[in-house]
């Protein structure tokens, strides 16, 4: 256990075996850290809300939180989770495991988020969100929640298995993304989108089956499912399903 | 009074009383602090600039400023002031009561800002903009001030009282946004807006009168004017005036 | 030399002479700090990462970093970077003199900047990516590089001297913008951009010669090449070659 001389640890906060805390991190009361987590320099850990019904931020085991993190009390974090640097995490979400939170990332809290996410940098995730195993949202995407602001309704998109929201897309409230579907950077997706389809455009319109687009690798062979060719970072038992699955 | 022992406080600061002021913040010379005010962790609050003529942040009374963000020298703010994380506010801002600003918001200064704004997370207002009492802009929209950038014009975007402008649009230079109007998501807007009339798209066009919009709620009321039906956050005396007009 | 009380500063940095380091600041190991130069509160310095190498972060003389700003080992700056608050700068990129890199930029490493380039704030600049000399970027806008995500792929973008990027917009992998091109504000750029000419929309086309554009100033003259009127934050010996060249 290595703790800054400079951190500021609460002793209510409940600390797992081999936690490094950086220079300048607050960790709050109401916080349960897993074994072998890393928590980087300038962060604010287990902010208090009132929204929070008195649960705690749960951060799991083997987790790493890059410096200038905010967290705030009573959402739940499986392990391995990974984050970049400042990226601001609000009550009531449940993630599950390996989940990747990328710089500047902003997750508005109630939210369900599966095993295997990845946001890249600078998303927006609002309230009511749900997000399944294996999805991946790249820079400057938002998935928004009010149907005609400001309003009362809160409708939560939802985004299935293995579907891709490319850069800076707008996903409007309620809409429901299918699974392995691919949504083209800049697009405003009004409306549910297709299984395994492309969908881009302001609005966002049918482009074409997602196994329609062609890697640029001179192979020829098909980017979508990208399952079949990306590997990068997951774990050998979860590629080795997709290459039995895939035949490659 | 609590100030943290960790914090560093200018003793030429004006601090009123029943403030607190959060780890690792600084506050520099150059700050006028209402009462009862609450400013977060990791803040630096009263950068200077040689833009500011001189002049010192005021923070009116009742504020509450989250962790981490950053306030230049030479703004005024009004009571009651509310921001999330990472705000970054630079000078000769003229702002209202009740303003509130959400997380990494980048205001870029030299602007007028009335009473009862809300700025969700992520929007950046450039030099020159006014807006009007009761405005809601969303996040990742950006009013913009150089018609033929880089230029020595700077032409700022006016956004009138009740407007609304959704996530993700952009505001062309010297634009004036009507009262009551609403800018449909992911919109960039080129030309002036008539009030209560909804334009989206790239380039916005003439969608309908807001009053066309019904709520996605099953009553088919109307959606706009939103004061009809939305008051969380704002105090009785208003929305009691807001139930007045609107007869409900 | 004026190294806050509160900062943490490695013996085994190298720091030049008449730096300043902010509260709060961490400067790490492998860094090189250069003259006069200014890094203020709050700032991660140095980070290490096991892509870079093992080479060090320089900063050269007369830089400034202001506050919340992170930077990775492994990037070099020439003299008199200059940077917004809370930039994200990750390892490998190799940038020359006189960089600005505004406010909430998040560069991703792994590319090339020439001389005298200013992002604004907001913008992310993905890996692989290179931009020439005078090259200006403005918010929210994004240099994307995996052309069909994710995949193993890294197409970076190429954007040449005195190009314009205006707000929110969004280059997509391998694409070449020519010289003193103008992207208008929210364009998908989907294929190469020939010099001085404007594009615009989503996706962006084809829109005029950019010397067709005139400045809104009432002189009806050209707004493009922008050299010709905007010298603000430019060395005389730069502007005056400019005016020499366009006779003004």
């Amino acid at each position: 256990m290595t703790i800054s001389t400079t951190a500021i640890v609460s002793s209510k906060a409940s600390i797992g075996s081999n936690v490094s805390i950086g220079d300048f991190t607050i960790i709050l009361d109401n916080v349960v850290i897993g074994d072998n987590v890393s928590i980087q320099s300038h962060c604010l850990i287990g902010q208090p809300t009132s929204l929070s019904d008195g649960t705690p931020l749960v951060i799991g085991n083997d987790s790493l939180v890059r410096s200038h993190s905010i967290f705030y009390e009573g959402s739940q974090f499986g392990s391995a989770l990974m984050t970049g640097h400042r990226v601001t995490v609000r009550e009531k979400i449940e993630a599950g495991d390996n989940l990747q939170i990328g710089t500047l990332c902003d997750l508005q809290g109630h939210a369900k988020i599966g095993n295997y996410v990845r946001f890249h940098s600078s998303v927006h995730i609002g309230q009511k969100s749900i997000i399944d195993d294996f999805v991946r949202i790249y820079p400057y995407s938002v998935l928004t929640n009010d149907p005609h602001p400001p309003s009362n309704l809160v409708l939560g998109v939802k985004v299935n298995k293995y579907a891709i929201i490319a850069t800076m897309c707008c996903i409007l409230p309620g809409v429901q993304i299918g699974e392995k579907a691919l949504i083209g950077a800049c697009s405003l997706v009004k409306s549910d989108v297709e299984p395994e389809t492309v969908v881009a455009g302001v609005p966002a319109k049918y482009i074409c089956r997602a196994s329609d687009i062609k890697l640029k690798d001179g192979s020829n062979q098909p980017a979508y499912p990208w399952m079949r060719h990306f590997h990068r970072g997951y774990p050998k038992e979860i590629t080795d399903e997709w290459m039995s699955i895939y035949d490659t």
